[in-house]
């Protein structure tokens, strides 16, 4: 079956994260009936396929990646400004364009089962927009298969790096979906001033807000009260995320406490990466009421080798990471790419149900805890009812 | 090319990690030239493939395995003594005898790269030597193709397990080629009796040593003392291995510093499956010189749910665990599952060179760091001058 030509169709045998084995019925671009197909409908054998939502890719760097260059050894540097200048270097030596570059890892997260992504995109004086108009283009060019959130990122920062104000606001007028920020203490050294551009213009033009915060210990909490402070003061809650926030993972339970109360009671989202050593505490995180979810961040860039845009597989080095073995728990692993993201990412109409957009992913697993803890090689990729990545 | 039936054949155009392009003779069982293929030899085109040595699976439990099996869901235990207890329910719950369950790890080991494999069978009252019996017989099994290093491991402990000492003496004369240990305060509660029963049968039967040690902080640091210097009093350096230490990443730097120089100055090596938290930490080990090396440990067994028998994804893991990002810090990841391995194991004649045995494993990589940074799916697996995995 390489497209779908027919108006319905029954996948037949599937199992269901929730232990159900049932049939489902696609109807156009959405899930129609999920039970017994209707005898004599057109169906496909899809026996001894696990059936889970489209997976979401929480954050990634489209304009970053060296995927499909040839290899690009990482150059070292001593910190996150020093890095930031050789990145520049790094990309100078590549000769494929963002748009060649950010396909191929758009093509690949499609493959292993992504139907949404949120991707961040360089803004800083030298680099202008361009890269946001290339991952506006990549936006575009996928609609159809991958729905794209563009973050406008200053990864230069914004006060040292003059005039990236205002590139943020052209940012969000030619098209990004979301302002970002990186390291208001950290990187500006002014983190009241940094974050107070971010929300005048996330404020300013009605758009959600996803902010790079690296800073550690007390001084990333006490980034995050003021993001959380701000985010309330212009009614932004839901449309908030903070990546990283390494900080959650590197302080003592007080501070964590009443930082956690902070970010629940403004709404705001955590995005990790799953990284060695400071990992937020997902787990208590969640029972303070904040959404977490995650995304692969660098596949193969100049920040980190590493990475083939698996993000099923980074749900499972998120488990890894955080202790999980119980089935319950593996789950929640999956949430972290599926329910969880849906809800930090805004996604109205999201999970396999009648009447959803047809959008799922089909692997070679008895439950979900067996995908997250041994990620099938095989993906069945279905978006908007049709068939856009493996076999069926 | 499903099997070597020349005397001599040329591999033409590997790539090699130190960067050169050449071509390889297989002569018999052993690397004949390292050069350019002589004209009108028999030669298989590897153009683009690189050539490395036979992996080295540092610790796995070829009895404990589920893979194969239908999904077994984890069961929580609270302690190490109550898991120890689960895990015999888990095992109960299996149909698949140990030789058949070991046997599929062993062929996924081999699949993925690995030429060597030092596994753990656990040994107690209730399993008397059933496990290493079915692991010896695995152990012959795939002697053409897996060298298998068997450890006497007593999982229940040896002196909360009234018999076990005895049972230990009776593996290594059956056939078991080191003694274990486990948790000597932890388990037993009495550390420096269980490493006595432990260092008197290795030196009673001249075999190496391999110790569990999950003991935290100071007391598993004081544990490694006691280890060092039961090594020392017998002459066993370069044949103990200690496996996790995690100790070694939770305690502050005298008492590291301490710790590393005891284990150096006996020749003691460290085994990490790159675990979450307290990973040992391996550059600075292996600068106070101690061998490090790595290992997967539980692959879908009643301790963890992950894994696959892939070696080279493990070091990946290490290496990211480890936060590696340079081509030499990726090749000393390698090296976790290779030479530093190779010591630690004792294995003579190893490594890609003339004269050598025709045992190495093509990848397509243009380099070491790449293949580590994102493990190929395409192995092509060479022991003994034949091909036992893959095709080329």
């Amino acid at each position: 079956m390489s497209s779908i030509d027919v108006e319905t169709l029954w996948l037949v045998g599937l199992a269901f994260p929730d232990g159900r084995c049932a049939d489902l019925e696609i109807a156009g671009e959405r899930i129609g009936r999920i039970g017994r197909a209707e005898p004599g409908a057109p169906c496909r054998d899809a026996t001894g396929l696990l059936c889970m939502p489209s997976l979401i890719e929480g954050h990634v760097h489209l304009d970053k990646t060296f995927l499909g260059c040839s290899w690009q050894p990482h150059l070292e540097g001593g910190s996150v400004a020093e890095r930031i200048r050789l990145e520049k270097v790094a990309r100078a030596r590549v000769d494929d364009p963002v748009v060649v570059r950010g396909a191929r890892l758009a093509e690949r997260a499609i493959a292993f089962g992504a139907g949404t992504m949120r991707s961040h995109a360089d803004i800083d004086a030298e680099w202008g927009l361009a890269n946001l108009e290339a991952e506006i283009a990549l936006r575009e060019r996928f609609a159809d298969r991958l729905d794209i959130q563009i973050v406008a990122f200053p990864q230069s920062g914004i006060l040292r790096s003059p005039g990236t104000d205002d590139l943020l606001e052209a940012a969000l007028e030619a098209g990004a979906d979301l302002v970002g920020g990186l390291d208001p203490a950290g990187i500006d050294e002014d983190p009241v001033q940094h974050l107070e551009i971010v929300f005048d213009v996330a404020d300013t033009y009605g758009k959600g807000v996803d902010i790079h915060l690296h800073d550690a210990g007390a001084l990333g909490c006490f980034e995050l009260g003021l993001i959380a402070e701000m985010t309330r003061a212009i009614g932004l809650q839901g449309q908030v995320t903070v990546s990283h926030a390494y900080c959650l993972g590197q302080v003592d339970p007080a501070t964590f406490g009443r930082t956690a109360e902070a970010l629940a009671a403004s709404g705001i989202a955590i995005l990790t990466s799953a990284p060695s050593g400071a990992m937020p505490p997902v787990r208590a995180l969640r029972q303070a009421g904040v959404t977490v979810f995650a995304g692969s961040d660098n596949i193969r860039d100049a920040w980190a080798p590493y990475g083939d845009g698996d993000i099923l597989r980074r749900a499972t080095l998120a488990a890894y990471q955080q202790g999980y073995r119980s089935d319950a728990d593996m789950g929640y692993a999956l949430d972290l790419i599926t329910t969880e993201s849906a809800r930090a990412l805004g996604l109205a109409d999201y999970g396999v149900a009648p009447g959803r957009p047809a959008d799922f992913v089909l692997v070679e697993a008895e439950t979900v805890a067996e995908a997250v803890a041994n990620p099938p090689a095989r993906r069945v990729v279905f978006k908007h009812g049709r068939l856009v990545a493996g076999t069926l």
